[in-house]
């Protein structure tokens, strides 16, 4: 019966796809007879508008877990509406798949990766847009759309000064000069940031700092979704919600209040904001997909992942009234976590509508749990409690997937007590593969609902494997085949004549 | 204005056609001045010959695994001649990423894939080219091909009646009826069989059983090299190796024998038997790659992906000599292994020049430890100096990486007295999740060293994730775009006209 259900969700997933395959999507019109694809293609006319979506952590996986779980009509605010395969990202038609080293580092860092994808040159690991030896800028896409002309938006759901929003506005020799680089969105004289407050702020100069730097380059401050929608196209503006995450970063998609703009929502308005007879750059970037990753938290990263897909929509709905002058391009910056769908004890069984039980992201655990440790007054009874009704865990009523093992329930209490520092029975190296720097109950509690669910992770760092491009729009057949991070940027560069 | 226009167009075209032609690589040259890439291309003429390659156990971490192998010039035989990037399907100018879940199960098995790809139907996991309820045969696009009139070649490293060849050729309930399958070779009528001997043969009725249904039916048997070079292209040929591994297989590449042929020699001799002037389909199974990934045998999968790489060369030497006739499709059908390239214990540090040191696949090493569990008279120190022969393990002298800390000691000497059945100190679960099905002190030596090189596996199955698929030649862009694995099978079935 499941299995029966679970083939006709695939069923009308390939009939949605054969749909859209034959009205929705297009790439550009060539008038050229030859379709050669190993060089790149002559674009009759640069695209107007061009979108750079940059998913931080995601690779295959990723996508492929998102749209499992949105196979399940309860997993997600979405209900109902999606099903398997019925994402934004799958309907571009042209996919590429990319290497992402960096110089000296086989496994990247989210800075010489954004730096590769802004400029197309490689760096050195932590390098914000300068060359390896961090002895000249390296100028970037953004940078050279400005100069063309186009208006430029940078939007991103971590703090607008992390890594990858960085590398396309700022030069700096490492990506812990919060300050420096934070100042530098001052004079870049791009048209619109969107996204996580500031990291810059507070630890130098107060938090008023480099907002007061913004305002005296005649840039808006807005931090509310009623501001954003009245601000117009004539205001250079920084958009941030008034509240956010401890890093200055939007809040883990699940967790995000009613009240917080989206990240569809920071690149709806930027869209409103930079559309103009000149055109104009925007770079989107769904950088807490790395964040989640890091902790192995897949329920917080698929959130994140369609928040990202959400915000990938509105690009689209803009394309669909723009396609001879619109180029969307979609990549990640490198994988994280060394998440994979399937996992030794599961075997083949993969049980992804339990995933749904998770009702808070690791952060919000976490926080509970430390307070915990404060308290000193928590049973692993009543954490055992708690997980249950956050996680899902235990809860066979629910789902009788969700039972916890005598082994499972062993290994949470010891990750318990060493996170309530009453008991270490790991090793050193043991600690480092089993929790790496997160706290240990919250970390094996993640663990096991992914590997109840047939999912696990390798790493809580990035990984080397390739990933995935997917472009659609003018010049878009560009992005097929097998090729470098550098070579994205090199080919959105050529097809939109920027210098 | 106008004709000025198409006058442009005209030498613009004229340019790149003899760009295209001067280069390496190429796709199809499409007459059509829309090259919308959601559609599938018109294409000119059907391809007269074609290649599909199938990797099994083969996604994106395999692909580049092996490229990072290869960036070490002591890997392989192909000593210094290889660097990082420098494999075959990385030419290919077409990219595609391609999800494989089966009828009622989400992780497929190489049946249910393989009746995908050979059929463009879904089926239920273990089918051989039958619907899901088993009713009906699917016709594959072999068959097909036959029976347009086109050769049809036929080649595996694994048993030529395993899953995945006999998807091409045969129709049957269950993979595992091996006679039954093996049987339908002869009444195949297809031109060329090669690679591994048929399983089918003694489990029944002797090995020689299905070599003489294959007699009967005019096959010609050859079994070295010079009888296989010394075939005609008048014959009906069946080759393998006169001896092969437990499961009538090719030995794994990094084990083969120098008198064996191999992956590429079975594909080299076979496009010579094929080539005839109504063209053919070939089907080219790197078989053993899922093998050594079922085993966490990270070597001897490289190893079998670079065998895998070099039949593909074969198939694009051709290709290259029959550009405009020419189709190849390669993908993966399925991952296995769960297999990436980050460590949580190695964090961002990859190693990847340590693998040349194990010398032989996890097949070889676990024959040896059985036979120390017969003869009862190996210590943890000799098994650990075996170790550091074959694996290279602790061999610090040859690589500081190979040393190995106390806790890894550990975990082999526990896994050693499983093995030697002396002692158990595990639970069930844990078990499940350690060594899989594998023996214990071999499976637990192969994951440290992927751990020493920053490699990890979740799982000693298939994975869900998606694979990817790389073309080149007529109707090649077709193959951009994430789609389905049924719909590669279609593609290619209406690029080249089967019915």
């Amino acid at each position: 019966m499941n299995s029966l259900k679970q083939t006709s969700k695939i069923i009308i997933a390939a009939m949605l796809i054969a749909l859209a395959n034959a009205m929705f999507i297009s790439c550009e019109k060539d008038d050229s007879d030859n379709n050669n694809s190993n060089e790149d293609k002559v674009v009759k006319k640069a695209p107007k508008y061009v979108f750079f979506f940059i998913g931080d952590g995601m690779a295959a996986p990723q996508v492929n877990i998102t749209e499992a779980a949105l196979a399940d009509p309860d997993f997600s605010s979405l209900k109902g509406t999606k099903t398997l395969g019925d994402i934004n990202m799958r309907q571009f038609p042209v996919t590429g798949m990319s290497t992402t080293h960096a110089e000296g580092r086989y496994i990247t860092g989210s800075a010489a990766s954004a730096t590769a994808l802004a400029t197309g040159f490689k760096t050195t690991i932590g390098t914000i847009s300068q060359n390896g030896n961090k002895t000249k800028n390296l100028k970037t896409m953004a940078e050279m759309a400005k100069e063309k002309g186009m208006k430029v938006g940078i939007v991103s759901s971590v703090s607008i000064d992390h890594a990858t929003p960085a590398c396309f506005y700022a030069h700096q020799k490492s990506r812990g000069d919060y300050y420096e680089i934070a100042s530098q969105m001052s004079t870049s004289n791009f048209d619109y940031f969107g996204g996580g407050f500031a990291k810059g702020n507070k630890e130098k100069y107060g938090a008023a700092d480099i907002p007061a730097k913004m305002k005296a380059a005649n840039y808006k401050i807005v931090t509310t979704r009623s501001e954003l929608q009245a601000a117009s196209g004539s205001d250079k503006v920084w958009a941030y919600n008034h509240t956010y995450d401890g890093d200055m970063a939007l809040y883990y998609e699940m967790d995000r209040p009613q009240s917080h703009l989206s990240l569809s929502e920071f690149t709806k308005e930027g869209i409103r904001l930079l559309d103009n007879d000149k055109g104009f750059f925007m770079m989107v970037e769904g950088g807490k997909i790395d964040w989640a990753c890091h902790a192995n938290d897949v329920v917080a990263a698929t959130h994140d992942m369609i928040a990202f897909d959400e915000a990938i929509g509105e690009a689209l709905k803009f394309y669909n009234e723009h396609k001879d002058e619109t180029l969307i391009v979609i990549t990640g910056d490198h994988e994280c976590g060394g998440l994979t769908l399937g996992y030794a004890a599961t075997g083949y069984e993969s049980v992804f509508d339990i995933l749904k039980y998770q009702k808070v992201s690791q952060d919000v655990f976490t926080a509970k749990v430390l307070s915990w440790k404060e308290s000193k007054d928590v049973t692993f009874t009543q954490a055992l409690d708690s997980l249950k009704k956050y996680y899902g865990l235990n809860d066979k009523a629910a789902h009788e997937k969700l039972e916890l093992s005598d082994y499972e329930k062993d290994r949470l209490e010891k990750a318990f007590k060493l996170s309530m520092e009453t008991e270490d029975v790991f090793s050193k190296d043991e600690k480092k593969v089993l929790f790496g720097y997160y706290d240990p109950f919250t970390v094996t509690a993640s663990h096991i609902l992914s590997n109840k669910a047939g999912i696990d992770w390798t790493s809580f760092k990035h990984t080397g494997i390739p990933v995935p491009v997917f472009s659609i729009g003018v010049g878009c057949n560009n992005f097929s085949g097998y090729y470098d991070n550098t070579d994205i940027a090199k080919k959105i560069m050529s097809i939109t004549e920027l210098k």
